[in-house]
């Protein structure tokens, strides 16, 4: 990538668990950056961070932090992008935002680069990044979608703390700590820091993510439910999720069970699979080998295992799908997408 | 129950997870006990053990250990089962066998007595106690198949480390204070103990209980399969299951799509399951309440909550179900069962 185009980068949000592996992930892989901003909340403004040896200072985000800026990352939840977006497209910044703000938006694309990149030159300066447990499951879906059509998906979650921040892990090791030397637990933060009633997560399996709906679904459900069909551009897709938080720290895995259009040979499933890009398959039962939270941590791709026919239907098969939701999940996926706008706009 | 029959009962197991509950289960229930026969392998034989404040030696358990039975509970392993129940039988004892040696036997009755009940006399001398997975599942779902008929049953499962015995427990609290305390850990018990490949629990989620088939599902997810449909009498119905094992001591929870046959409301489904024995409906989305493996922990009852009309399919609802594995999972129910053969038999 030589004689390239360099690009102005902010990351706002740049002190979060996401923020920090954005900046990790564009330091590893080498992104063109000319001017790197380091945006945040006024509480974390101030702090230093170390970017490719160079120590850099974090500023808060206003709406002023954008001119110049070429590429902006936002991970700072919600309403900080709801806010600041429009000034950073006003200054004419692409922005890849990380939060459900723009996600269901007509006018943004919401992009997972193995699935449906074709539609990232939609943006009208905003490019969505789907939810961590969503990107995993498109991803992994989208070569069976591609050659035999996909009717019903029912997903259920085993969902690491870190999708809930660096506050969560706190708390669940905290927790952990605390059950081991016999003491009583206090919950503070989980299942959801805006809501009252807290629950303990340590040796615990909460059947909550994000607030409830009205419909008995959570947010995290609907989110899973909806992104499926906006990523794989296909409404007649019935989709049913059931999100759960355990006490794993990095890696989302998921329990899935996929009800296709059209009969299908199993061993051409797991092929499909294994040849799509940022997918590895590790299912091997006789060895048992298939894939774990502890294993995928810290990787890039997303893992699939106990692919196996269904018993009952015979268009179904059942899989397990993991990834690092930090990653893929968040922050890797994130930065693709700046990838591919640096190389269209080289 | 005054002046009733007094029975002479053995514990084959005594010294096990699930036999220790059977025996506190015994006591608490004041169950009408001539003499209890503690039986055990003969590596715990000679263990002291106190019931009703008098101290009981464990026996080794024996093909001649079962002269004078009335009933017999068994949870020492399949294999102990397939020894020694047939003495037991030829003993005039009736067998209630936890473990899966017997359960898909066609002269076998497999019983939840909130279930079935009316097929526990046609047992000749041995009667199953289902897998615990799959006796939570059944027993909240008995009053919908009644009201409605159910076509499909998609479960996934968090099922915790208890049972799959002491041992388990054990490795999974030493596992997690190892990496909290910055340490490597070397898992040596699961996910199955007699396997060669062993992974870490702790923070972790195994989708393996059990060893393969060559289907690819597990021994674990084809009990819940066929038991399933044994229990319901059903053999049209369509069953899957994924069987994950997480970092909880006490208690599985489970993810479950059911399809009904008819038309449903949701209300009256919830009410059905808050009306059905032995199941508490524990479904409050506002307040955040819902079943935790935590809170069910130490209990007999079964807890369902997440109870939601499935937004694809109308005839579809999802829900959540909660139990101890060692007490409805295994020693409660089979007590249970012994207490309808001790009112049978007054």
């Amino acid at each position: 990538m030589s004689n390239q185009k360099l690009f102005n980068v902010a990351v706002v949000g740049a002190t979060g668990a996401v923020g920090e592996q954005i900046l990790r992930l564009l330091e590893e892989r080498n992104f063109p950056i000319q001017e790197l901003r380091l945006l945040s909340s006024a509480r974390s403004a101030g702090t230093k961070l170390k970017f490719k040896g160079q120590e850099l200072t974090v500023e808060e985000a206003t709406a002023d932090s954008f001119q110049g800026v070429d590429i902006a990352l936002f991970s700072a939840g919600g309403s900080v992008s709801l806010d600041l977006i429009p000034h950073a497209v006003r200054h004419g910044a692409v922005c890849i935002d990380n939060t459900s703000a723009y996600r269901m938006d007509e006018e943004t694309p919401l992009i997972v680069p193995e699935v449906n990149i074709d539609k990232i030159n939609e943006h009208k300066g905003i490019i969505a990044n789907p939810n961590c447990s969503t990107i995993q499951l498109v991803a992994a879906l989208k070569p069976l979608y591609d050659r035999y059509g996909i009717s019903r998906i029912i997903v259920s979650t085993y969902q690491a703390v870190s999708g809930a921040g660096s506050r969560a892990i706190d708390e669940m090791l905290r927790q952990s700590r605390e059950i081991l030397a016999g003491n009583p637990v206090e919950p503070q933060i989980l299942p959801v820091g805006a809501l009252p009633v807290k629950h303990q997560i340590a040796f615990n399996a909460i059947p909550q993510i994000d607030k409830f709906m009205d419909n008995g679904f959570t947010y995290e459900e609907m989110k899973m439910i909806n992104e499926t069909k906006k990523i794989l551009g296909d409404d007649t897709l019935e989709v049913t999720a059931t999100c759960v938080r355990i006490p794993v720290v990095y890696g989302h895995s998921e329990s899935v069970y996929v009800e296709l259009k059209e009969a299908f040979d199993i061993e051409e499933a797991k092929q499909l699979i294994s040849d799509a890009p940022g997918i590895v398959l590790l299912d091997n039962p006789a060895e048992q080998q298939y894939p774990l939270a502890t294993d995928a941590a810290g990787k890039l791709d997303t893992f699939v295992g106990r692919v196996r026919r269904d018993l009952s239907n015979s268009r179904a098969l059942n899989m397990w799908i993991v990834s690092d939701n930090l990653l893929k999940g968040a922050a890797w996926n994130a930065v693709q997408i700046a990838e591919y706008i640096a190389i269209e706009q080289e």
